[in-house]
């Protein structure tokens, strides 16, 4: 039996939309964010002691990160369907793309939240154009040339293509999140495979079911 | 052909230490930082757009991410060495401590690092107080507590074994770096197992092979 824990408008939407793609039978458990910190409440910690989102329970096998989850879905319950044949030149760019979502791409996405944060928290009068001027710096010297320079790579790779591998797979589904989050803080203007790709994703029908159930994913700190 | 292209005092030397464990034949080819942004070459850009390091070059295969390229030598020149039996519940655990490495643990890192050079930034007196405090507070709500969490999720998983998995294997390579890093920033004081692990990983003879190759590796922004 699987189990989805989904902390809501989180980057679980993600995994919740590869269920609705295998049509697997699955029970979704839904956790509210901690109305003060948004970060996710105590009682995900009971099913993984690091207290994420998303999880996923399959008997006896509880797992967690994003990246294993979606691999392990597809492997397990997708008939051979979203992955290019195994051990393929292609099988491995596909994995390549499985772990750069959350280990190249997000941490940029995660870095320009906390420096908005920063630029926008209540502060005295003088302390405001200081805030402002060192999350500028950051921003000038790492965030926008690192940003500018994945995205870049993503719209050249998307070129010619509907999906990352040609047909839809699990890279998609994990690139989802970082390139929703990219767009929602710098938008794609000049990345138009990007934006195309985006709004193929939003009008997948399963995507559609998926935020039917939970919600649009945020960008936020959890 | 196996070629590692390895970009210097990076994290990237996980990779030698695991083609040193393989006993595999193949070429090294190292890169030394810009001098002004400490950032890789320009030259690693003509191996992939990203011009990022770990690269690894196989025949026709050009492969990236840290976590991607250890599963790939593993699954292809282990033997069946260095990972639990495919399809067990042990492997989707090491699976996820392949992605947990760089996806969930490094950006922690990545964020203390940032704002320790907001710290120590040559800046006016008026100045450093309040990038000062902007600091303390990021690292007191967020970047601390969350970087507790974790390592006594690991000092706990540690309890009793010497290796992740019980034996060394591709969770260990890939956890190696972001701990040493975690050690060099915070040290480990309170983690008893994670001292004796990172004290194990150091002496390993490949690992020693390794550094004696490449030299230690360093936590930067890379």
């Amino acid at each position: 039996m699987l189990t989805l824990h989904l902390l809501e408008q989180s980057r679980a939407l993600r995994i919740l939309w590869l269920l609705e793609i295998l049509g697997a039978d699955y029970t979704l458990q839904t956790y509210p964010r901690d109305p003060q910190t948004l970060l996710a409440p105590e009682a995900l910690k009971r099913i993984h002691p690091l207290g994420k989102s998303p999880l996923l329970q399959d008997g006896s096998l509880t797992l967690a990160e994003s990246g294993a989850i979606t691999d392990y879905l597809i492997r397990s319950y997708g008939q051979g369907r979203l992955m290019p044949a195994e051990g393929t030149a292609q099988y491995w760019q596909y994995q390549r793309w499985l772990h750069y979502a959350e280990a190249s791409l997000m941490p940029l996405l995660l870095l320009s939240l906390i420096f908005r944060k920063i630029e926008t928290a209540p502060a005295p009068f003088f302390v405001k154009p200081i805030s402002r001027k060192i999350s500028a710096k950051v921003k000038a010297s790492f965030i926008a040339p690192q940003t500018a320079l994945h995205l870049s790579h993503i719209e050249q790779e998307l070129s010619g293509k509907d999906w990352l591998m040609g047909e839809l797979s699990g890279a998609d589904i994990m690139m989802s999140y970082p390139l929703q989050a990219a767009e929602s803080r710098f938008g794609l203007t000049g990345y138009p495979n990007l934006q195309a790709y985006l709004q193929r994703i939003a009008a997948h029908p399963a995507y559609r079911r998926a935020v039917a159930k939970a919600g649009e994913a945020v960008l936020r700190v959890d």
